[in-house]
């Protein structure tokens, strides 16, 4: 039998959380970004390949589950006598912010991430929120420059090390950040402004994510706008964000086309995961979901923003 | 010559403001919510009447300014040998919050609003920002029950006249408030529990207004979303609520029609509206507006949240 071949490379954390939200606290549970970014994939594609390193700590059964959704483990370094990467975090009563009560680097401190031979030529890869150099030694072990790599980041890079990230941002076709990340990373506060900067690094595409207030998709002069689905409740936003890149680059994936149109359609689908995210802690929401659940929040996109205007020309 | 009967009424206050920003600081200059308001609503239905009060100090010229768009003012109490109310703020970094730095009620303190009889058949009824006390006596001064009652209100009428604010808010068909004040209203965080509950105090709608980030329309189990636009910059965020109110009733006045769809349009018109409001000091930028230049927004918003997705029912 052959081993199948990923159609799309993640590299992010796999890892361990702790979360205190206002509606409830979690006990050490499974999550990273390479986590719920190839879950978030695999929806839409059907190999997602994983490159991150964990702990002999790591729980066999979880790693069953992401094998259940097609997710290759060939680029997943296994440690034995060491410990998973480890984050605790508290979210404020507004869940837009929170505040990390601890970090343990474990495993991830000395982290050499290896691209399997087979797997150098794949054509999209997703460069989750992980140390920029990690990201550009991944890019670096590519045989073949992907035909559409997308980087996620965050502020912390931003300030420790910047040169670097900007080095990755130069090569990468899409950024995904939140506002103020983009605020940040540009010195602008209008995000009009903010978007003409980053695109000027490097990226042809930005997406700025607002959490409930949506996301921002810049190519050029133009802007597109896609809501989030207006929930009854959030339950535990950790995640949401890496939730949207893998639902996105796997939506890419699975249709093969990259123009702007296509992408705003990728925006609404890494939307609707996302709103799938948040509604339980971890990743317990993304672990069975089917196509038509999926549909159905897309449906609720376009009655959300349907409207019907004649203006003459 | 027979004088003009209003197409809407638009209750609420014609003041001085003196506001600082990041920005920049503006003189005493005029503000008032009925002002931008009516203002706003007179680019789409031609006699905006406003009901309100100021003292001898307000200036002659900005009468004929609002007389110019067609506003009437009839309902405009100008009190001799008393001064007209006075508001200053000072906006924090992000624009999103303000602090007031001092309140001068004058010729409001005593206000008794008084429809002129003729006006008391006008079929669309606007109940700007203002004690609710005023609202109600407005309301009440109607022969007939205009055909749509659209109330904004704030917060610090929650927290000073609660009891009179739900009488005025049981009502009305359609409530105007931001999403901070949907909160504190409903005591629910979650913006759907939220306009839910609100919902059930009387209005049939509901818009929540969340600045930059949009605005919800409500309406049973039915929601859309408008996007704002995103704007290069934001030079003053005073009045662009009583923007949004003003368009949003004149453009359902001059459409004369009030179903979901046409409110949906409204909002458009109404966000529109307001986005023109913050590119300058006051009420400077609804002076000379073209239709021509409003419909242009309108098509931003429609390049800026269009998509085409295709799914099986």
């Amino acid at each position: 039998m052959n081993t199948p071949q990923p159609s799309l490379i993640v590299v992010g954390t796999v890892a361990f959380d702790a979360i205190e939200t206002p509606f409830g606290k979690s006990d050490k549970i499974v999550g990273g970004a390479a986590t719920y970014a190839a879950l978030s994939a695999s929806y839409f594609t059907p190999h997602p390949g994983i490159i991150s390193v964990v702990g002999d700590d790591f729980p066999r059964d979880f790693l069953n589950v992401l094998s259940a959704h097609g997710v290759l483990l060939d680029g997943l370094e296994i440690r034995s006598g060491e410990k998973s990467f480890f984050w605790s975090g508290r979210y404020r009563a507004d869940m837009n912010s929170r505040d990390t009560l601890e970090t343990q680097l474990n495993v991830l401190a000395g982290f050499q991430p290896r691209v399997p031979e087979p797997w150098r030529r794949t054509p999209f890869l997703l460069l989750g929120n992980l140390m920029p150099s990690i990201q550009m030694a991944v890019l670096d072990q590519m045989d073949v420059r992907p035909g559409l790599v997308v980087m996620d980041t965050m502020n912390f890079w931003m300030e420790t090390a910047l040169t670097d990230l900007k080095n990755v941002l130069a090569r990468v076709d899409v950024l995904t950040i939140n506002d103020e990340e983009a605020r940040q990373l540009s010195g602008e506060y209008a995000l009009v402004a903010a978007a003409r900067k980053i695109l000027a690094m490097g990226p042809r595409y930005l997406v700025i994510k607002k959490g409930e207030n949506g996301a921002l998709l810049f190519h050029g002069d133009q802007v597109f706008f896609a809501p989030a689905l207006p929930l009854e409740e959030v339950f535990d936003p950790t995640g949401a964000g890496d939730t949207f890149a893998g639902g996105f680059i796997g939506f890419l994936a699975a249709t093969g086309d990259v123009s702007f149109e296509n992408m705003k359609r990728a925006v609404l689908y890494g939307s609707a995961m996302a709103s799938f995210c948040v509604e339980k802690f971890g990743t317990a929401r993304l672990i069975h979901l089917s196509r038509n659940e999926i549909d159905d929040r897309l449906r609720q996109f376009i009655h959300l923003t349907h409207f019907d205007i004649q203006l003459e020309d």
